[in-house]
C-alpha cells in the first residue's frame, strides 16, 4: 500500500488485542528506572526496550551503570531480564517480562582505546553512538557548526564494531558523519531516536538525503515521540504522527521504521542539564532547550509514558497501515535488524 | 638587521664564551630522561627544558608521570629542579642545574572534563597541545583529511586555559585549527616545535600563513631539529638550518622565533610506535614514517643529542646573527613568552 494517499478509516479491528498479539520493542528509552516504570511496561505489552546507560560516561563509570542493571535484574526478576540474544525478547513476551538491552549514546566507554570495543560489546553493550551531539574522537555531533565526518580514530572504530558485532547509531550525529557511517560501515547502521526533518526541522531530525541512504543499505531508524522533535512540541497529535510514519515508510520501505521513543520518565531537571552539559563547559547550555526553558518539555497527551504503547498501535491502525505493518514497526523490524547486526562478523 | 641576505662571515667572537654567557631554553624534549641526559644538558649549558609528559595519557596516567617526575627531582637535585615560574630558570642557570617544566602535547589528561584545566595547571603543566595528529575533543590533527577547526568544546577549553594561564600550543594541529586557536584565545599561543613549510613540505611543519598570524598575535614558535622536519632529513646541515632561521626570523620577527628541539634521547622503537598509535588502531600507523623506515630518524650530525646546544650557537653566529639576537633564540624569547602567558589572568 502506498500510504501517503491512505484515507484516515474507522477502527474495525481490535487494537487493544491487536496491541496484545505483537511484541513490542521500544527503541531507545532513558528512564530513572524503578519497579513502577518496569510493571508500566509489562502491562503495556513491552517486550524489549534499548535502555541507554551511557551520555557521557567513561570506561570506569559505564561498568558502575553495568553494575547498576545487574543489582535491577537481581531484584526485579519476576519483570525484567537481560538480553543476550533477540530470543531473550521472544522469552519475556512469553512470559509477561521486559528484556533489557544496552546502549551508549556516545563513545565515551571506549575513551581513547579501541581494545574496549570488544571489551564492552562482551558485556552486553549492543549499540553505541559515535557522537553525542559535540566533536568526539570518532566523528562530528549535529549541534557542531563544521562536520568532518568520521576521524581516523573513527574508521578503526567502526572496522572494530562491524567485527564484533556492536551497532554503529548515528542518532545525535551531523549530516556528512552519518552519510559516511552508512558507505564506510560493512554491516547496516542505525538511528535509534529521530525524526525526519520533513516532519519538524529540528537539529536532531535528519534529512531525506540521509534516511534514503540509510534505508539503501539495510539499516534502521526509530521513531522518536520526543517534544523537541514533533512539530507543535508536546501539542503534536495522534494523527500527525502516525501520518508521519506512513510518510517515513514510504520514503524508506516498511522493514526500515520502527519505534525509538526516547522516552525518559522521572529523571530530574538536573539529569537533563548533566545530559546537556557533561563536564565540557563552565557556561550552562541549554541543548534542545533555552534559558527561558531549560527543563524536560511535556510528552504529548498520548503518549506520557510507558503505559501508552497500546496508542501508538491504535493510530496505526486508524491510519490505515495494515496488521502485519503495524508489527513491523512495533516490534519485529527491531527484532530482524538486531538479529543480523548483533552476530559477530564471519567475515 | 634583514638576514635573508646576511652572507656568511667567519666566526670573529667566541662562539663557545658566547653560548655559556646565554640563558638556553629548549622548547621541546621527550628523552628517556636518566642522570646523563641531565648531566649532558648542564653540561651543554641549557637551563629550562619543555619536558613533554603526555602524548596519550589520560587524566589518571598524567598523574602517573608527574609522579615519576617528582621522583626525579628528589634523586637528582644536583642536576634538576622544577620550574614554577621562569625565575626557576633563571636560579638553574646560576646555580649550575636545569629547571624542568612540564607540557602536554595532546589534550588527554583533561579528558572531557573542563575542570581539569585548572587542576593540571595548579600541578605545573604549563602547556598544553589542543591535538596530536589525530581529531581530539578540542580541534583537528594534522593528520586528518579536514579540519573544522575548534570544537565547541575546545572553545570552552581555550578560554579556561586563557584564565588559568595554561599555553595553548598547536604544534600538531591542522591550518584551519590552529588560526582559529590564535583567532579564540585571548591570550598569545605557541607552536613549541616545527618548522615552516617552506623550509620543508612536512605535515607538520607551518605555512606562512599560520606563521604570520602566530607572530602578528604575539606567539612563539619552536624551530625543530626532529629529522622529519628538516630538507634532507638527518642530512640537513647547520647552515641550511641557520639559512632557515634567519629567513623565519624576517617573517614573524626576531622576538617569536626560539627553538624547540624535538629531542627524543634513548628512547626505544616501542615509545615510537605508541606515539604515532595510542590506543586508537588496530593496525600499524608509521605517522612521518613508513613500513619501511618504522624506526626513529637519525639526527642531524651537528645535533646529535643534548650534548650539542653549543653548535647552535656557533652556526646562528657564523651565519651573521648578533649576540643579542642569539641570546632571544635561544632563550630569551621563551623566557619572555612563558613570563607573560603562564600568569592567571586578572581579566
Amino acid at each position: 500500500m502506498n500510504h501517503a494517499n491512505t484515507a484516515i478509516r474507522p477502527v474495525n479491528q481490535d487494537a487493544a488485542a491487536l496491541h496484545r498479539s505483537l511484541t513490542v520493542v521500544d527503541g531507545l528509552q532513558y528512564a530513572n528506572w524503578d519497579r513502577e516504570i518496569f510493571e508500566q511496561l509489562v502491562a503495556a505489552g513491552v517486550s524489549g526496550v534499548h535502555a541507554t546507560i551511557v551520555y557521557h560516561e567513561t570506561c570506569r563509570e559505564t561498568l558502575l551503570r553495568l553494575g547498576e542493571w545487574n543489582r535491577r535484574f537481581d531484584a526485579y526478576p519476576e519483570l525484567i531480564l537481560p538480553v543476550h540474544e533477540m530470543a531473550d525478547i521472544r522469552r519475556a513476551k512469553a512470559e509477561g517480562r521486559v528484556g533489557v538491552f544496552f546502549g551508549a549514546q556516545n563513545c565515551s566507554p571506549i575513551e581513547d582505546d579501541i581494545d574496549l570495543v570488544a571489551i564492552f560489546r562482551r558485556l552486553g553493550l549492543l549499540i553505541m553512538q559515535l557522537t553525542y551531539n559535540n566533536q568526539s574522537l570518532l566523528a562530528t555531533g549535529c549541534y557542531e557548526t563544521d562536520d568532518t565526518g568520521i576521524t581516523r580514530f573513527g574508521r578503526e572504530v567502526i572496522r572494530e564494531m562491524n567485527r564484533v558485532g556492536m551497532v554503529i547509531d548515528m542518532s545525535h550525529s551531523g549530516e556528512r558523519s552519518t552519510l559516511e557511517a552508512i558507505e564506510l560501515s560493512a554491516r547496516p547502521i542505525l538511528i535509534s531516536h529521530a525524526n525526519p526533518l520533513f516532519f519538524h526541522a529540528a537539529k536532531r531530525n535528519k534529512s531525506e538525503r540521509v534516511l534514503r541512504a540509510l534505508a539503501e543499505s539495510g539499516g534502521l531508524l526509530g521513531l522518536s515521540t520526543y517534544a523537541m522533535h514533533l512539530p507543535g512540541g508536546g501539542d503534536c497529535t495522534l494523527l500527525q504522527f502516525c501520518d508521519m510514519v506512513a510518510r517515513t515508510v514510504d520514503l524508506m520501505g516498511i522493514e526500515h521504521v520502527g519505534v525509538g521513543t526516547d522516552l525518559c520518565q522521572k529523571q530530574p531537571t538536573d539529569i537533563l542539564t548533566w545530559m546537556r552539559n557533561g563536564r565540557w563547559s563552565r557556561t550552562l547550555d541549554f541543548g534542545e532547550g533555552s534559558a527561558e526553558q531549560p527543563d524536560w518539555p511535556a510528552q504529548p497527551h498520548w503518549f506520557r509514558g510507558a503505559t501508552d504503547y497500546p496508542n501508538l498501535t491504535a493510530g496505526l491502525l486508524a491510519r490505515g497501515f495494515e496488521a502485519h505493518e503495524i508489527a513491523r514497526i512495533m516490534g519485529e523490524n527491531w527484532l530482524d535488524f538486531l538479529t543480523a547486526a548483533t552476530q559477530a562478523s564471519t567475515a
